[in-house]
């Protein structure tokens, strides 16, 4: 079967947008806040009000495609096979309740284990990041360039500075050797907007030492368009059925930056 | 003399949008990017061109204030008597050039060292951080509340990575123990908009080792009025006239965060 990738997207893009009102509506509200295993971790009501609002639309309207979700969904999904929705309903929760600024919803649709269609929403900002497999990634409807060359010296890395803060190597491929040489650094607590940041040329490289399916997944649909080179720390392609560490980068520093990351031996979570 | 500085707030205000049209156009064409001292400090044509547009209105229309303008107004203005403007045409150039986002006019009017009017405007994404000293804080013409109290581990605290890749101590008071000790940290590129962000709660403090008299000027208006402390790392009041370090933090931080800052070696920058 040959699905209408365009049409999937269009449906997609309105639900996503629905369930963006709903946050911004809510953060009218006071928020029911529970924080998850640590309190980097907040989880609201809304995450789960929204993939909620998310599942049994895509439930309703697709019977048969499957759903991972950071909440409830198909946490223990085990396969790629057929075509997979994989959803953030609030990536940068702690920016949510926070900030009440930069959190995004962030829907990917796979088939067979090939991302099809990305799209990173940035609530606030009302700015979209949408692609689709071959047919190039777009900024509010403008197509994004292909990624350029850039040299470490001129490059902006988005980088979480708790990652500096608990670096152990003190060798001369330490991330503080990395950031010294580059151009600057930037953080801005989500990975998913760091991952479109990174596709529509803000940032040269975003690294994350460890990030879930649904924090990736629509990224690097929109990544792969721009010819931004995306692995783990190994140099591998990520899973879109486990946690992994990112190194996204454009093709002129990947390898230089993977130097600086490879096998690098992590930190205590 | 008694000024209106709510007439003069509002005819900042024009000028500032002016400005912001200027370099919104200015990003449709190419650019010619000098480097000033250092990789990480480009400046532009824009910016030149940015500081006369507002230094030659501010000439016509006030005849007798002062200026001091990050590219050559008064560079060797030597007393802050009187009134005087302090202008960033663009705080956040490398955003500016390489980003085309995340970039800010700041503009401050200063009388006998007193902060009167402080006008934070980020370009691309249309907001505004308006103070008048004793009339509170705006966002887009919307009070900001007064500073509620947090605590470190519930903190996201606004400090650039390299400032953590260059961190030589290594007690318990090193910046990445603090870092470790908190909720978050976040890096914009831009100290205006961090400021900015400071005052209206996105931030619970922003630390900067080095800033100039208009990177600050401004958003020590905006942070006053919502009852941030401000001080550099000896716990002084930052001098209007010269670069200081910057401490920004709500009340109930202030102390814990001095303690890892105080009499700070600073870098080799």
């Amino acid at each position: 079967m040959s699905e209408n990738w365009k049409e999937i997207k269009d449906i997609a893009v309105k639900w996503v947008e629905d369930a963006g009102k709903m946050l911004k509506e809510s953060l009218h509200n006071s928020l029911d806040i529970k924080t998850k295993s640590n309190p980097n971790d907040l989880v609201t009501e809304m995450d789960y009000k929204v993939e909620r609002f998310l599942t049994e639309n895509i439930e309703k309207r697709f019977p048969q495609h499957k759903m991972m979700g950071e909440e409830e969904a198909g946490k223990n999904i085990g396969s790629t096979d057929g075509i997979l929705w994989i959803i953030d309903p609030i990536d940068g929760t702690t920016n949510f309740v926070h900030q009440k600024y930069n959190f995004a919803i962030s829907v990917a649709v796979v088939k067979d284990g090939v991302g099809k269609i990305g799209i990173i929403y940035n609530v606030m900002q009302d700015e979209w990041f949408t692609a689709i497999e071959g047919e190039g990634a777009y900024i509010n409807g403008i197509r994004l360039p292909m990624a350029t060359s850039v040299d470490l010296p001129e490059a902006i890395i988005g980088l979480n500075g708790r990652w500096l803060a608990r670096e152990k190597r003190i060798d001369d491929k330490s991330l503080h050797e990395m950031v010294r040489k580059s151009r600057s650094v930037r953080s801005y607590g989500t990975a998913a907007i760091e991952l479109a940041f990174a596709a529509c040329g803000r940032l040269d490289s975003y690294i994350s030492f460890r990030l879930s399916p649904w924090d990736y997944a629509a990224g690097l649909v929109l990544l792969k368009e721009v010819g931004m080179v995306v692995t783990d720390f190994q140099n591998k392609q990520p899973s879109l059925l486990e946690q992994s560490t990112i190194l996204v980068a454009r093709p002129s520093l990947h390898e230089e930056l993977l130097s600086y990351v490879y096998n690098h031996n992590g930190f205590n979570h």
